[in-house]
C-alpha cells in the first residue's frame, strides 16, 4: 500500500474516531441544531430531535451539546437540496457566481452537464467547468456532454466523441453521460453515439436521457442501451411508461420548460422513490425571482404533492440515482447538508450548512473562495472569437433566401416564403448566423418574419447548440454593426441603434457567461430587453432567448444555420 | 486509450447494437417469455407482456418473437432473487454445489461473506471462495469478513487487518466490508477496527451492520462510522430505529436465527424500499427442505406481506444498496435473471433464467462447469489440521474445571459449578477444544452438562468462529479417539463408540465443507444425528450445531475456549 493511501486511511480514521466520539456524546458536537424537527426520508415523518455535526458529517440524533448551537424550536431542517439537472450556462454566471445565488436557496449538490461550453471550447471547456466549481461550497457534480455538436449540420467549436470523453470518468466528480439527445442514433445502433454509451456502461456510470414522448419498442431499446432517466417527460403518460421501463423521472421546472404542474401527481404514493426535480435551464430572472429547487418543491406542495415525497425527490432520490450515497437525509454519518425553514407552506430557507458550515442565511450567501482556474484555460474562455470585422457587404444576398416565420411563445417556427431584402413594412428583417469559432468566414444569411424590430439590430452569441453569432436586423449594416460589437466584447448580447450600442451584456466567458454578479447580468439583460422592446421587438417573444433557438437546426420548421436557411423537414437548404 | 480497453468498448457497443435491434423487432430474441404476468418492482403492479431477453439483458417488454420461445401465460415471472447476506461456508457443501441446490429456487445471486473459511485460511481463504465461485450461474458476491478472528480470544488459523483486506475491494465481485460484529469496537474508537472501516469507504464501499439491539447514541455512533445495514433485528422496534436512521434492514430467516415473523410487518408501505431478505446461515437440511429465499417469500406473503415488496426486498432493494445497478427488475437494459413461478401463494419456482440461459427446471439445476480452484489453493484448504495424534492422557485434567451448562434449545449457557471428572449419571462430560490451526498443542479443557451423551464421544471441527475441534466424550479416550478421526479426515464431523466412528461426515475443505454433493451430506449429517441421539444426546438440541457454539467466548455464560474454560461475565478464564 502506498504511504499515500495509508495516509488518507490514517486522516478517514481520525475522522471517524472523531464522529463516533461525538455521537457518544463524549466530546461537544461542532454544531448542534437543536430541537429540530426534520424531514425523515426514510419513513416519511416529520421527527424532531438535535442533530449532532462532527467533521461535517451528520454525528447523531438526539440529545446533544455543542461548540455552535442553534435553536431550531419550531424550524424543519431538510437535508440539502440537488438539481439533477442544470446546464449551469443558463445562468449567464461563471459557476462561483451561480453558487453564491442558489446557497441562499438550500442547494447543497447540483448534476451539470457543461454542455453549452463544451459546444464552444470541447474538452478545454469541461475542464474549464471542473476547475471553475472545485471546492465551491455547492458541490458540483458533472455529466459528460453525449451529443457535441448537438446536429452534425451545426458549425460548433469543437466534436467530441468517445475518445475525448472517456478520460473525464476517473475525474471524483464525474457521474455519468448527460442526456443522450440523439435517441434516433441509439434506435439507430449509430457507431459513435453506442461507442459512447459502452464507454460509460464500461465505467459504472449513469447515462441520462432526453427522449420525449419515446414509446412501445423505440422506448424499450432507448432503456436497453443503458439510459436509466429522462427529464423531458411534459404528460404522466409518457412519464409512468418511462417509469414502469425503470427509468427515473426527473421532473423538470425551468425557465423555458416547465412540468411540474402536469408531473406534480408522481410526487405522491408508488413513484415517490423514482421521481427527481431539476431545472435545466435556469435563467438570471427567475433565479433571483424564483430561487431554485426549494421554489420547485414550494410549488409542487402547493399543487397537493406530498411534503416529504417531493422533499425526498430533491435530496435521497438524486443521491441514490447518482450513486452519491454520502448525502440527501438527515441521517448519522451524511454529510451535513442541512437546509433550515420555516415551514412546508411558505418554505422560506432561513438558513443553509454545507458540510456543518453556515453558508446562507436569510438570503445572502456567506463569502468563500473562488476556484482558481489555469491561466491557459482561462485565456482560452476569455478569446473564442474568431470572426473579422465585417460590413453590410457581407450581409447582403444576391438572390432571395427564406423566411423564417416566428410564432409567438413558441420556439418552432413556420416557413414565411422567401425574400431578397428586408422589408421593415413587412415585418421582414435581415437576419444571419456568423461561424465565429473557427474562422470559416462562413455567415448564413437569410429573413426573420414576427420579430418586429423597426430599426437597428439584436445580435447574441448564445445561439443553440453551437453558439455562434445570431443577429437580426433592420438593414445589413445594423447586422454587421451589432455582430462586429458582439465579437469585440468577447461574446455577449447586444442591442444596437443609430451607429451605438444602446444595450449590452458582455458574455465574455466562452462567449455565454459573464463574469459580472448575477444582479448586473440581470439588470444589464432587462435593460437589453426593454431597449430591444424599444425598437419594436415583439412582446410576444423574449427578444434573446427565442432568438437564439432560431439557430437550432432540428426544430421544425426553418432555422438559420452557418450555412444559411435550412428547411427541417426536407433536411436540406433552402 | 489501451488497447485492452478499446476492446472492451468494441465488445459493449456491439452487445447494446444487437439488444437494441431486438428490442426494435428488427432481429429475433435470443429467448422469449411470452404472454408473461411480470412483477413490475418499480410500479408494484402485476403487468402482462413478452419479455424479449438478448445478450443475457432484457431487451423489451411488448410483443416479440425469439429463436426460442417459452409460453408464460398464467405464470408469473420475477427479477431472479438475491440473498443479502450469507455464510456460503454454512450449507457444508463447496460453493458450486450450493449453487446447485438454490438455482431451482431462482436465486440469481447471494452476497457471502467468506468469514468461516477466512478464520481457518485467512486471506487464503477469501481467495479460494472467490475462485470457486467464479462464473457460478448464481453471481456470487463478497463482503469482506471484518471480525477474523471474532474474538482475541480465540485461536484462529489466521488474524485479517485493514491491509490484508485491502487488496480485495478491487476484485470486481467485491461489494465491501462484512458484517462489522465488534460494534463495541467500533464504539471505542479501536485504531483496527476504524481503519478497516475507513479503508471501506475510501473505497466507495458498503459495509454491514451487525449490532442486535443497539439503540440510541451507541446507534447513531456505529451507524455515523458507516456501517449501513444491519441484520440482526428481531423485533420490530429495534429495526424501525434503524430504518430511522437510514440503515437497509436484512430480515433474516436462516436455519438457526430466523427473523421473519417478527419482521414481516416491514414487508408493507413506508419501509418497502429499505428492507432486503438474507439467511445468513443455511444448513443442507433446510436447503433441501425449505429452499432458499424463495421460501421467505413464499412465507412473508402468507405472514401477510404484500407480495411484490416482499419480492422488491429480494431484488431491486438488494441490488440498490449492494450498487448492482444491471438487475433486481424485469426491465429493459436489466440482467435477464428471471424466475417463472405458479402463483404468489404457492409460490413454486418452474424455471430460472440465468442471464436468458434456463439453469433450473422443475426443482433440478441444469449442468455447469465447476469453477477451478489453483492447485496451491486447493491443497491448502485440503490441509488445514496441525494436530498430532492425542492420547486420553491429553484430555485429563489435574484440577477440578468449569462445568458449562447447556440450555435447551438456547446457544446460551449457565454456569454449572466445577467438576474434577466425568460423571455420567450426573450428566458431566468431558470436553475440550484443540487448537488445530498452527500446531501448538493448546487444548482447552472443562466439562459440559446437559448434553446427554451416555457412551461415546462427539467431535467436530466446525465451531464457532474459529473452527478448532471441539470434542465432548464419556471419557478422555473416547475424546481422544473422536479428535483423531476429526483430524484424519482433514475435518468432519465424528460420533465415535466403542472404538469406532458410528457415524460421520468428511469436511475436508478447510475443515468445514464436504466436497460431496448437498445431499449426500445431509444424508450423512441426519445419520450422524440419529446415531448421536442413539449416543443419549439430549434431544432438546442439535448435537453438532449447539455443540458449535459452545466454543465462542462472546455469548454468556461459560465457553470453552483453547485455553480452557471462560467467563464471558468476568472476562476471565474459570
Amino acid at each position: 500500500m502506498s504511504e499515500h493511501k495509508k495516509d488518507d486511511i490514517s486522516r478517514e480514521l481520525r475522522r471517524k474516531r472523531r464522529v463516533i466520539s461525538v455521537a457518544m456524546g463524549r466530546e461537544a458536537a461542532d454544531l448542534v441544531l437543536k430541537n429540530a424537527s426534520y424531514a425523515n426520508v426514510f419513513t416519511g415523518e416529520v421527527l424532531t430531535a438535535d442533530i449532532a455535526v462532527a467533521e461535517g458529517l451528520i454525528a447523531g440524533l438526539g440529545s446533544y451539546s455543542g461548540r455552535e448551537e442553534r435553536d431550531c424550536t419550531g424550524k424543519l431542517v431538510l437535508p440539502g437540496f440537488m438539481d439533477a439537472h442544470i446546464h449551469l450556462e443558463s445562468s449567464l454566471v461563471a459557476p462561483a457566481e451561480f453558487a453564491r445565488a442558489v446557497l441562499p436557496h438550500g442547494t447543497s449538490t447540483v448534476v451539470t452537464d457543461p454542455h453549452e461550453i463544451a459546444n464552444v471550447m470541447g474538452t478545454d471547456g469541461i475542464a474549464y467547468m471542473l476547475q471553475a466549481t472545485e471546492g465551491l461550497p455547492v458541490d458540483v457534480r458533472f455529466m459528460l456532454p453525449s451529443c457535441v455538436p448537438a446536429t452534425p449540420l451545426d458549425e460548433s467549436g469543437a466534436a467530441l466523441e468517445q475518445e475525448d470523453l472517456d478520460g473525464f470518468y476517473s475525474h471524483p466528480r464525474v457521474q455519468g453521460l448527460a442526456e443522450m439527445m440523439n435517441f434516433v442514433g441509439v434506435l439507430a445502433g449509430d457507431e459513435g453515439v453506442l461507442a459512447k454509451l459502452a464507454a460509460a456502461s464500461l465505467a459504472d456510470k449513469r447515462t441520462d436521457g432526453h427522449a420525449p414522448d419515446l414509446a412501445g419498442n423505440g422506448l424499450n431499446a432507448y432503456i436497453a442501451a443503458g439510459v436509466r432517466s429522462d427529464h423531458e417527460c411534459h404528460d404522466l403518460q409518457d412519464a409512468t411508461a418511462k417509469l414502469e421501463r425503470g427509468q427515473y423521472i426527473m421532473i423538470r421546472e425551468g425557465t423555458a420548460a416547465r412540468n411540474l404542474e402536469a408531473l406534480a401527481p408522481l410526487l405522491c404514493g408508488k413513484y415517490g422513490g423514482r421521481c427527481l426535480l431539476c431545472t435545466d435551464d435556469k435563467h438570471p430572472g427567475s433565479l433571483l425571482e424564483q430561487g431554485h429547487i426549494d421554489a420547485i418543491i414550494r410549488q409542487a406542495i402547493a399543487l397537493g404533492a406530498d411534503p416529504i415525497t417531493a422533499i425526498k425527490a430533491a435530496t435521497l432520490n438524486a443521491a441514490q440515482y447518482f450513486g452519491l450515497h454520502d448525502r440527501g437525509a438527515v441521517a448519522p454519518g451524511y454529510l451535513a447538508d442541512l437546509v433550515v425553514i420555516d415551514n412546508f407552506q411558505s418554505f422560506q430557507v432561513e438558513a443553509f450548512y454545507k458540510k456543518g458550515i453556515l453558508a446562507a442565511e436569510n438570503g445572502a450567501a456567506l463569502p468563500f473562495p473562488v476556484p482558481v482556474v489555469e491561466p491557459r484555460l482561462t485565456e482560452r474562455a476569455l478569446h473564442t472569437f474568431q470572426v473579422g470585422t465585417l460590413t453590410a457587404q457581407d450581409f447582403r444576398s444576391s438572390g432571395p433566401q427564406g423566411v423564417v416565420g416566428m410564432v409567438d411563445g413558441e420556439i418552432t417556427t413556420v416557413d414565411a416564403g422567401r425574400a431578397g431584402a428586408p422589408d421593415i413594412a413587412r415585418d421582414i428583417l435581415r437576419a444571419a448566423v456568423v461561424e465565429r469559432h473557427k474562422g470559416t468566414g462562413h455567415i448564413g444569411l437569410g429573413f426573420l418574419q414576427g420579430y418586429g424590430l423597426k430599426s437597428g439590430a439584436v445580435a447574441t452569441s448564445i445561439s443553440h447548440d453551437s453558439h455562434n453569432i445570431i443577429v437580426v436586423g433592420a438593414s445589413e449594416e445594423d447586422c454587421a454593426a451589432a455582430v462586429n460589437r458582439v465579437a469585440e466584447l468577447n461574446g455577449g448580447i447586444v442591442v444596437w441603434k443609430e451607429g451605438r450600442p444602446v444595450a449590452e451584456v458582455s458574455l465574455a466567458i466562452g462567449g455565454i457567461m459573464s463574469s459580472e454578479s448575477l444582479e448586473t447580468v440581470n439588470e444589464k439583460l432587462e435593460a437589453a430587453k426593454a431597449a430591444a422592446y424599444a425598437l419594436g421587438v415583439n412582446r410576444g417573444i423574449d427578444p434573446f432567448m427565442t432568438l437564439s433557438f432560431m439557430a437550432l437546426p432540428v426544430i421544425p420548421t426553418l432555422r438559420i444555420t452557418t450555412r444559411g436557411v435550412f428547411d427541417v423537414r426536407t433536411q436540406d437548404y433552402v
